[in-house]
């Protein structure tokens, strides 16, 4: 069993964007800065937010953080968008979901510029996407193919298992390893709630990106000798010998695995890094764009 | 074996839209009018584009066509999109592919007002299926969707692969069915000039959707009993005994699969009918949509 290292490999993605700010700096260009758009007091959300800040000032970035009460209506938060959008300071924003439920998602996310939709959930960056091409490739699905990448990993002509099929995830991974590119070429399959035999689709698979959030769920006798494993799952689960009282998991059984695997990235510390160093990556080539 | 007629479901779709201008007519609203932009004499595009122009007229659309010699410069090009997005009377067109070489098709297909963009194949469009939102599907994997529900095929939980990952068939029809919907929730594979054991594939499929364009590749050792293979294959191949001297055969050796498979579509008669009136449905949709 290998270990792919994703807070290291996030660190060279880290250092890679601090000095191409630094060259930009010495150049007179403009630094880049990233806004992102909390509404309610959503812990997770919060926690995200705060280590996409920390990342950007590791790394040199300018960045804001716009939060608003979840009592905003949906007009208001589209106003505020539009002053982003309209901000030709800020290259890039995100705006962090899950958003209120009476806020219809899709009409926000549709609102963003696409030059500064930095998450790629634009329909039109989503679109080029998959059609194959150069657009803002959503950070989780970009973060799994450049851990792929960095490990090199063949991905041509093996059979990958994507399950799960998110917006964010399942379903933009899934195309990205199918298209017609060096670190792609993959046959894959999309499993999903409604698939039946599961357990014979991941023996059967040399690949297998999970990201449905069931802890653990991926045993040992569940997988072929010698394939990879990407587990995008992160679950709190309840632990009484831990401190905090729970402990993250992902959606994979390390322990079950660990003679069988051949590369495995880790949960926390594998692709959870990797998104948000592509998200900085993704600002940087926005505030590139616009030089 | 059952044959699944494309040719009897396009006219039932198109005598419901030829029912819908009528109604509209009645009531006073517009009557869809499609127009076609055809660059260059190449003999199958005018085939095709002449097809479209007379199921308008069967259906009672009005119809337009555009055609340019194929020196015309990127930036004409561009120019007379330009002036079909501006023609209030014109709802929806498309540009025939393919486009001589020397034109970016990507940026051409860009140009298209997405409310008129029949084809889908604007990136936001094509971004919104992706995403499973509400928009003109491309119409070959529309009309595929539509002879599966025609012919009550089920799809939920079944085994599909999809043979070939072009971007007017293969990727969106794989998304497609895919998707949470009722005539989706299929464990999806992509195979493509990559895939490696596609034989093993096949047999171990319920559904084939086939879109490389072998004449005849698919043979009855390589499916399994029951199964439904929608061919989109079309090929000319030569054949003395035919006055023509050649016939159209699709992917699918169909004296060769009769034995084993449960539903197919034939070549010539099957998809091929379907996608001229789906692309017509989405005309009718977006005349709809700007009354």
């Amino acid at each position: 069993m290998k270990i792919i290292d994703g807070k290291k490999v996030s660190i060279e993605v880290l250092d890679e964007i601090k000095s191409s700010v630094e060259n930009r700096a010495k150049n007179s260009l403009k630094i880049p800065h990233l806004a992102a758009i909390l509404v309610g007091d959503d812990g997770p959300s919060q926690t995200y937010v705060n280590s996409k800040i920390k990342a950007c000032d590791r790394v040199g970035f300018k960045s804001s953080l716009f939060k608003y009460n979840d009592s905003i209506s949906e007009q208001d938060l589209i106003s505020e968008i539009q002053k982003v959008n309209n901000n030709d300071d800020i290259d890039g924003f995100i705006v962090q979901l899950p958003l209120p439920k009476k806020i219809n998602q899709e009409k926000i996310l549709s609102q963003v510029d696409p030059h500064k939709d930095v998450d790629g959930f634009h329909p039109i960056n989503y679109g080029k996407m998959a059609l194959g091409l150069d657009t803002f490739l959503p950070a989780t699905p970009a973060g799994i193919i450049e851990l792929i990448k960095r490990s090199k990993i063949q991905t041509e002509g093996k059979k990958c298992l994507v399950i799960g099929r998110s917006q964010i995830v399942g379903r933009p991974i899934s195309i990205l390893l199918s298209q017609s590119k060096v670190f792609g070429n993959s046959t894959v399959t999309v499993a999903h709630s409604k698939t039946i035999n599961l357990k014979e689709l991941c023996i059967d698979s040399d690949l297998i990106i999970s990201a449905i959030g069931s802890p653990e769920f991926i045993k040992g006798n569940m997988i072929k000798k010698g394939s990879t494993i990407i587990d995008v799952g992160i679950t709190r689960v309840d632990d009484s010998s831990s401190n905090k009282g729970y402990r993250i998991v992902g959606d994979v059984d390390l322990n079950s695995v660990s003679d069988s695997v051949g590369y495995i990235t880790p949960v926390p510390g594998g692709v959870g890094p990797m998104t948000i160093a592509m998200l900085l990556q993704n600002t940087l080539k926005a505030c590139s764009l616009s030089d």
